[in-house]
């Protein structure tokens, strides 16, 4: 009657939808900093794509001197860069919003990161000659597509960057994500990872890349992945853009009973503007703010999170609401009360759990 | 570059905790209605046991006239029944208490059913040469033990029943779960089987069976598993036991947006006496209720849950508040706030999902 498995097992990523995939980590029951593909969240507006038959081949063309097709061995041949980058839905924590919005209910699991590694798309776009005069942004459409409610032609996932963030020279064409093969869920052979901005700027399965002279109006550009603060309205709209600085408790858990002693405090930081300067914690609901200990990162680690761990001694039986609030070398800070928005995008209120000491 | 994954993949557990294991089906993604394995809700209060290396033998002693040790294979030899039968944490929906409680915040899906195949412990304590007079309740205890917070010593999970649960010819001791041998995580080789009562009955990994005359009190029969009505108190206190008639919307999702036209609303419905008679739907916050259609049962499907669906059409652009409740042939009706404790047993409220239609 021996070798049963006598562990818990592994975590496996939250559904929030089947059709199409979208699921989201488990965000406190992952302790590593690097997300396998098993775990890492999966955000898809169309089924997945079929991928060309032939030898994959990416065109660059619009508004370049010397449009040119690109095949996937003339990339893997290119110089490379590597960048540990966050990628973070802007529907991330969107369950929490009050009043409630519709659409998926992302608790805090759609966020996830790792090593990219790929070309820059700067350099693509120079060795198509470089941008004609006149270019004002960069389109990059997927092979994924479907139909989209209220539109009757079937529509393409494409996303456009403004020249100055299609140029930054971390903005990649990458074909790795952690030393292997991007899995074909998140984006396969070719993805475009967009460091700081929210993933949907992270375009999967690319198919083509065109410099446009006019500004993109795609439904996931101008409809979708847009601030709306009014209720029914679109009065104030505005793109859904750079990163929230934002910080998530991942233990304990909400409503969890503890026992008096020593609770270890933990979760991650991350922003889109600089890097993360100051975690703060509170056992009383705000009362008092204590500095949480922020792990060291490396130089090259500038667009990963940051995680952080307060040790909390536990005194007292009684209920507690322990908060934490990251800042950014921007001096952006978590709000406590959400900008709330009609489709519940960029939520990044204080973050808080409630717990009962015993 | 073919033979991509093109489907979305299978729904998993979700993790609510991982040690001890507690995870929770998705229900929503769930269309079977006999639940496999890999959906089963795990519900565990200690690590997984370590189950004996020699031959299973299952001592049934106490108050019995003739106590007896059972191998496997002589139950495995006895007549057997096989049964459909819901299994139902009491926490299930602990997550939608208001005020919120402490403690595993399962939603919908700590619920599951399949078929399971034993012998009636009857048999086995008539084989045993029946019970004494003055014999009171049966105890059961499992192979699972551990740290309980504020008992000093490890504890075994155990339970009791009274004697006429416990002689119900349908409580069995069961060794196959869906024609194949129950599998390790959810009580291999022997697990009792209690229908109707909440799961915490249903012992896992059956150790000994001891017929007693006295008014069993362990941690999980007089402290945990029991209604505490007063937030402060244990005044009015009583243990948990039958299943409440209880009822679950499946689809749409909470907070779903939905396109005018057809939508099929469906879910489940059980409860633990008699069976379910009516189930309706409201489609306006309960102004209006329109009968659901209810799968027809056979009659070996009596503890079971019944599956039910209502056609709706929503004509109207806007906001919408879906309404489940049930009733069973005791005349028992979810309630419209559901009976409030403080450890967050047995909540069956009426079920709610709030949807748009655009």
């Amino acid at each position: 009657m021996a070798g049963y498995p006598l562990s818990s097992g592994k975590p496996s990523l939250i559904v929030r939808k089947l059709q199409p995939d979208n699921r989201e980590m488990p965000l406190s029951f992952v302790d590593t900093d690097t997300i396998g593909n098993d775990l890492f969240y999966r955000r898809n507006h169309f089924p997945y794509p079929s991928l060309p038959q032939t030898i994959y081949w990416l065109p660059v063309n619009g508004l370049v001197h010397m449009p040119k097709i690109f095949t996937l061995d003339e990339i893997l041949q290119l110089p490379s860069k590597t960048l540990k980058v966050v990628l973070e839905c802007s529907g991330n924590k969107r369950h929490f919003f009050e009043p409630k919005v519709f659409g998926d209910q992302w608790e805090k699991g759609a966020i996830g990161q790792g090593y990219w590694k790929g070309v820059p798309l700067r350099s693509l776009l120079e060795l198509a000659g470089g941008v004609q005069p006149g270019a004002k942004e960069v389109l990059i459409e997927g092979y994924d597509y479907g139909k989209q409610s209220n539109i009757n032609q079937p529509v393409t996932f494409a996303r456009s960057l403004p020249l100055s963030k299609a140029l930054h020279p971390d903005t990649l064409i990458a074909y790795q994500y952690n030393n292997q093969p991007i899995s074909f869920k998140h984006g396969y052979p070719l993805r475009l990872i967009v460091p700081q901005w929210y993933a949907v700027a992270s375009v999967k399965w690319i198919k083509q890349i065109t410099v446009i002279d006019y500004e993109f109006n795609g439904p996931f550009q101008a409809v979708d992945y847009v601030y709306y603060p009014d209720k029914e309205t679109d009065a104030g709209a505005f793109p859904v853009t750079v990163l929230n600085v934002n910080s998530s408790i991942q233990k304990p858990l909400n409503r969890e009973i503890l026992n008096r002693g020593m609770h270890l405090i933990k979760g991650i930081a991350w922003t889109g503007a600089g890097t993360i300067t100051k975690v703060e914690v509170s056992t009383d609901n705000g009362s008092n703010w204590y500095p949480a200990q922020i792990e060291a990162q490396n130089s090259n680690e500038k667009y990963a999170w940051t995680s952080w761990t307060y040790e909390w001694h536990a005194v007292k039986k009684g209920e507690y609401t322990l908060l934490v609030k990251a800042a950014d070398s921007h001096n952006r800070k978590q709000p406590s009360i959400p900008f709330w928005n009609r489709k519940g995008y960029g939520y990044n209120a204080i973050d808080k759990v409630r717990v009962k000491v015993e």
